[in-house]
């Protein structure tokens, strides 16, 4: 994939009538050896029955299949459930619908022994395929299930929120909560298909879809400085989530994603950990705010704003760094600061982060646009001074 | 490894006192590239301080750790888990210790549960070790804890019971039951190592120990005449307990079981499928019996019955291979026939077994001692014949 001359990008057609015409489709792959896998991004492409179409690429990703249990998210995720169900075969594939509610809440042990449950009493079996449609709650409780569910099924990660497509649905992770720990039980199990359109974005919310741009502005800064060029020369076009960008944002992001994943599957090298970059803050802002008052692409943004100042501090980069991440922060309409940001019950919740080895605290600092690096062992006082230098 | 004369293996050194001294072990290695796992087995090494003890076989296999759970049975294997904490070294390496009742009733979603809070109230990380001491049920959860806590445990199973030691521990399957369906949730998880000693079957009951040598004779039966032939020879020390026949009939059980994992770890090229000769009756008598009635082995011999009889019937082997297998399941003392059998009932259950692929029938057939094959829609009648010829 390449980023298209910005002549093109800049004056996206966005007449409605004319999405579901859009023939552009992408396709990365992700190289995990036998465990490699499509990401198939387009536009309106989903209930189309000829070779563009969803039931056809599940066919070619799959192979065969004769029941399906979607897993969806019980409101947003409706009208995308309805054009994945509407694009299957009517002959031969039986369909099972399992609703689960949005929210972190439903990551829970108690939502997943139901959920076992109920795939058990939908007559699921060994050769049953899982397609999960939803946002990233929705995508980490059905992989994990799907995971799970005599030893392993196939599944498919059809996402829905923005944060989902460029970030959830690729690499693998699956997960729930338990009361003392975010995403502490889970396991690695890579999708056969990531489906992803950007037609089901049209009813998502300002704030979550503003939210997922975090994400997509990280790919620019960990590794891809041309696509952060192309972020800073398109981002108002994303905003209006014209299709035409919005797409690419969503495959060069995607790509990156695919890129770190297939260098490091089961996160044991370490370059996995560059995708968490300003997250270490993120998750402390995340928890000191209590969950759900401040959404992740949020905090990931002020967390962003606080590896950066780190990293000018210490040295590792300049501060035109930092000065062309806020204006482009400033620019996706993400905040980039947070008065209630208090050091002092961040810094313990950082200390016990699950990516924390035996208690040193450590970071993703840039080095320059597009290139990051791993650093241990920081000074406490530097935290605390790039924690309130964003308050 | 190889099967040593006839005159040293029948005339077994038992003298109590000498129990401790034998310097034999044997390793096995289950090849599995990077997940490739040694199966250390010996008789009375636990508490070794020297190399041929645990906890240095520990540290070669898992290389650094601080911090160790152990899982264990909180009865029968209360001795096992003594011997493996003394092993530890006294500094450096902090022991928690985790207790779950025996019996199948552990291996539920409430008890996974807990112990997921369990291990992350003890200040379990992603570098913390998982040693399993047990039986099967213990192995089962907590193999299936370990590989789903911080997504992925390294973990160590100690098997307990003779079962366990030759079948559950090896290969990687770890789970629990829901209510309606055995084993419907788990993952594929290998351990890091495998640790049996023949001392910790010392206190084992006979009924369970007997139950344990279905298994092992199984193996005879579906890979290895030769193996076949050392048990004819050798039932009685075996029965005895005798550590060098045991510790050797152990060892060439897990050769077994190692070869025919390596080949389909995943059970995805349908040779694994070979394990589970015998099996597909066995499920039926166990579930018919009401599970716990009968033991697991002693099903798997009936079974074991029933699958020669309908191969002899189908034409695929003659009745004297049926006559040889009869003979050393009567010599090992384990049932051949069960009077409350009923077709009827136990027919509807095997077409509702996991591993039935859409509703057909399929068993493990022996078409000589050592070799097996795989035969799909097998006509009822014919079922219906063979649990007849076992009432």
């Amino acid at each position: 994939m390449s980023i298209p001359p910005r002549s093109e990008t800049t004056q996206p057609d966005t007449h409605p009538s004319r999405l579901r015409s859009l023939e552009s489709s992408t396709e990365i792959t992700v190289e995990l050896g036998l465990r490699s896998y499509p990401i198939s991004i387009q536009s309106g492409a989903t209930s189309r029955t000829d070779k563009m179409g969803f039931a056809s690429r599940l066919a070619e990703a799959i192979g065969d299949c004769t029941h399906v249990i979607l897993i969806q998210d019980a409101s947003v995720a409706a009208s995308a459930g309805q054009a994945i169900i509407e694009s299957l075969p009517h002959h031969g594939v039986r369909v099972s619908i399992l609703e689960v509610a949005s929210g972190e809440a439903s990551k829970s042990t108690d939502r997943l022994t139901d959920l076992w449950g109920e795939l058990l009493a939908c007559g699921t079996d060994r050769r049953s395929v899982v397609i999960a449609v939803g946002g990233g709650v929705i995508g980490d409780l059905a992989g994990f299930a799907a995971a799970t569910f005599t030893r392993g099924l196939r599944f498919v990660q059809v996402p829905t929120t923005l944060l989902a497509m460029v970030d959830s649905s690729v690499g693998g992770k699956t997960g729930i909560n338990l009361p003392g720990g975010k995403n502490m039980i889970g396991a690695f199990w890579q999708p056969h298909l990531v489906w992803i359109d950007t037609d089901f974005l049209s009813t998502l919310p300002t704030r979550e879809y503003v939210s997922g741009l975090a994400e997509v502005i990280k790919y620019g800064v960990i590794e891809d400085a041309e696509f952060f060029e192309f972020l800073e020369s398109n981002i108002a076009a994303i905003i209006r989530r014209d299709p035409e960008p919005t797409r690419l944002a969503i495959a060069r992001s995607c790509q990156s994603k695919a890129r770190v994943v297939a260098d490091d599957e089961l996160e044991t090298s370490g370059r996995r950990a560059i995708l968490n970059y300003g997250h270490t803050f993120a998750h402390a802002i995340e928890a000191t705010a209590g969950y759900g008052a401040m959404l992740h692409g949020e905090a990931v943004a002020i967390g962003m704003q606080m590896a950066a100042s780190l990293s000018v501090d210490l040295g590792y980069c300049d501060a035109g760094l930092l000065t062309r991440q806020t204006a482009l922060l400033e620019a996706a309409e993400l905040p980039r600061s947070w008065p209630e940001a208090d050091p002092a019950k961040m810094i313990p919740i950082m200390a016990r982060d699950k990516k924390v080895a035996h208690g040193k605290l450590r970071f993703v600092l840039p080095e320059s646009i597009g290139s990051v690096k791993l650093v241990g062992d920081v000074p406490e006082e530097n935290v605390v001074a790039a924690i309130q230098a964003w308050i």
